[in-house]
């Protein structure tokens, strides 16, 4: 008896993408299509280099079954409908085009699910604005693996990736559960990485936005790693602890009970030996744009939908918007134009 | 009749001083002598060059009456006591020395009269814990005035300075108010500069410390110009305006009253066209400490002291901190060991 593969897509393929399409492809039961961009051409050339704390290193010339740069129109190429699209790039809501627009071709309305493994709140809800009748998973992932050069990646903290679905009005749960249920079987089939279904996603994501909207926040204002934050001692009680209050705060407005014990497993969840920066000061500090509006836009927004006061978080957003703007500028997407007519002019 | 010039003590001599310098000697009325550092071997040689708004440009050569490299000790060099000590250096309590400490050996007790030019609020007190017989005067600088290179001064926006009395309980407010009026006097003798005698210097110096304590502190984090903020608009709205206003109610607790066109009018206050980085912003930009705690931290403890919250104000402080941690630790004044026990490790 021969099974079917799920045909599987991968958008993003950084280092979370790489090593959930080697996870999928290595478990058998998946086939794999990624979409590439700067790395395409260094891969249909040699292959994935990945060296992985899970997978083994010195792994050379890998590939997912298929590799392309461009989003697959699935009904003008005519191609099967993807059993899932798993989506992996960074979450810029504030860069056209946004994922929706990304996605959208790949997407057979009412069949695809779409898994979405990003940072930050609320990435859903534009998702099921587009595909009502579409299961959405939200997926969280907790691996350390970053590209190091194009198409080479290196996997230092283990692929642990909680998967469930989001409520959507048009879905049946017990649909969404199940389409849920399957991919963590199909990413956990290769047994060296630990998938598992979360059936409170809401609380794992607001666990992980708490972390990123104070230390990936302030790290990117400062570009300074969490270990001198630590050390510093004042970084942490003047800052990353005020915001995180914050953030616990308006989970439990958001329904999402988040113990106190949280901060302080959070504050020491980085090794402190490994001057660690996260990924948006990681981001800024290449000259790329920042996902800052998932991960604190979204926050001081429910916030304020609550009528809750966060001025920690809207002022360090305020910076962070302040931060996009030069990149922005650096881009060629804003000019300052003292000519142009403004209330502050 | 000879008039006896006053003996004054110039400490810091970048733009701010060395236009304090200028205007000090040609107004005939006053010796100045000028403590140099960095630029003191440029100067030794060949004087400052001086291209000035107010006293005309291309001045090459000039010097003051005594120009020297260490802080003279009045009683163990056997000097006349100085009618004035002129203090215009950046005003950083976090780095030793400290003001006082620098200035100490030029003072000498219940006669000289301290005149602190610089940012912030709370410069004072120490001067006057240390000397509390002494007249202390408290300056503010309105003057654009920027050492390009050793020695090279561009003075490019009229030398206003308000001066009175801070007062001091040891101190006959008769003697302060003279010796302020008197530096007024010397000051403005040259006829090209605009030197008052303020009555009112608490409301000035909050007044400035309102553009101070926003923009400067903002455009450090951002590295970012007045203009573009006021472009972006953003910045204004979530950052300029909140912080403003957290100043204007500390203000009011520590009495003093500033309209809220006050804030209207600092918005506006740099000309747009000139993409104007404020100083602590140039200061981090050539690797200097910034004088973060006159400017952000004295009028959050202000604040704490009259019972009020003030989260914009202690997060953009929070931050200046950790960007003050950065540079301690490139001159090598901070460490950052892992081995180290805290109590976030």
């Amino acid at each position: 008896m021969t099974m079917t593969k799920a045909r599987v897509l991968i958008v993003g393929t950084g280092g979370v993408g790489t090593m959930a399409a080697y996870a999928l492809e290595t478990g058998g039961q998946a086939e794999v299509t990624a979409v590439l961009r700067s790395n395409f051409t260094a891969v249909q050339r040699s292959g994935f280099e990945i060296d992985s704390l899970d997978h083994g290193t010195g792994i050379k010339g890998w590939k997912p079954s298929s590799v392309r740069n461009t989003i697959p129109n699935v009904a003008e190429e005519g191609l099967s409908p993807f059993d899932y699209v798993v989506v992996t790039t960074k979450n810029i809501p504030d860069i056209r085009p946004t994922v929706v627009e990304i996605i959208a071709p790949a997407v057979t309305a009412g069949k695809t699910t779409i898994c979405m493994v990003q940072n930050g709140i609320n990435i859903e809800k534009p998702i099921i604005e587009r595909f009502p009748r579409n299961v959405v998973l939200s997926g969280i992932s907790l691996i350390g693996a970053t590209e190091t050069a194009h198409g080479k990646i290196r996997h230092d903290d283990n692929d642990t990736l909680k998967i469930g679905p989001y409520p959507s009005l048009q879905v049946f749960p017990e649909a969404a559960e199940a389409a849920a249920r399957n991919f963590v079987q199909i990413y956990g089939a290769c047994g060296k990485v630990d998938c598992m279904y979360d059936e409170n996603v809401p609380f794992s994501r607001w666990r992980k936005v708490t972390y990123n909207a104070s230390f990936n926040s302030v790290a990117t204002v400062l570009r300074m790693d969490t270990s001198r934050m630590r050390l510093s001692e004042h970084i942490i009680d003047d800052l990353i602890l005020p915001a995180m209050r914050e953030i616990v705060m308006t989970a439990k407005a958001c329904g999402v009970e988040l113990p106190d014990s949280v901060m302080d497993a959070l504050v020491k969840a980085d090794p402190i030996d490994i001057f660690f920066r996260p990924s948006m000061c990681q981001d800024i500090e290449k000259g790329n744009y920042i996902e800052f509006e998932n991960i604190v836009g979204e926050p001081v927004r429910e916030a304020e939908k609550h009528g809750l006061s966060t001025p920690v978080l809207k002022t360090i957003y305020g910076l962070l918007k302040g931060l996009q703007l030069k990149t922005k500028e650096a881009k060629g997407l804003w000019t300052p134009s003292v000519g142009q007519c403004g209330k502050y002019i």
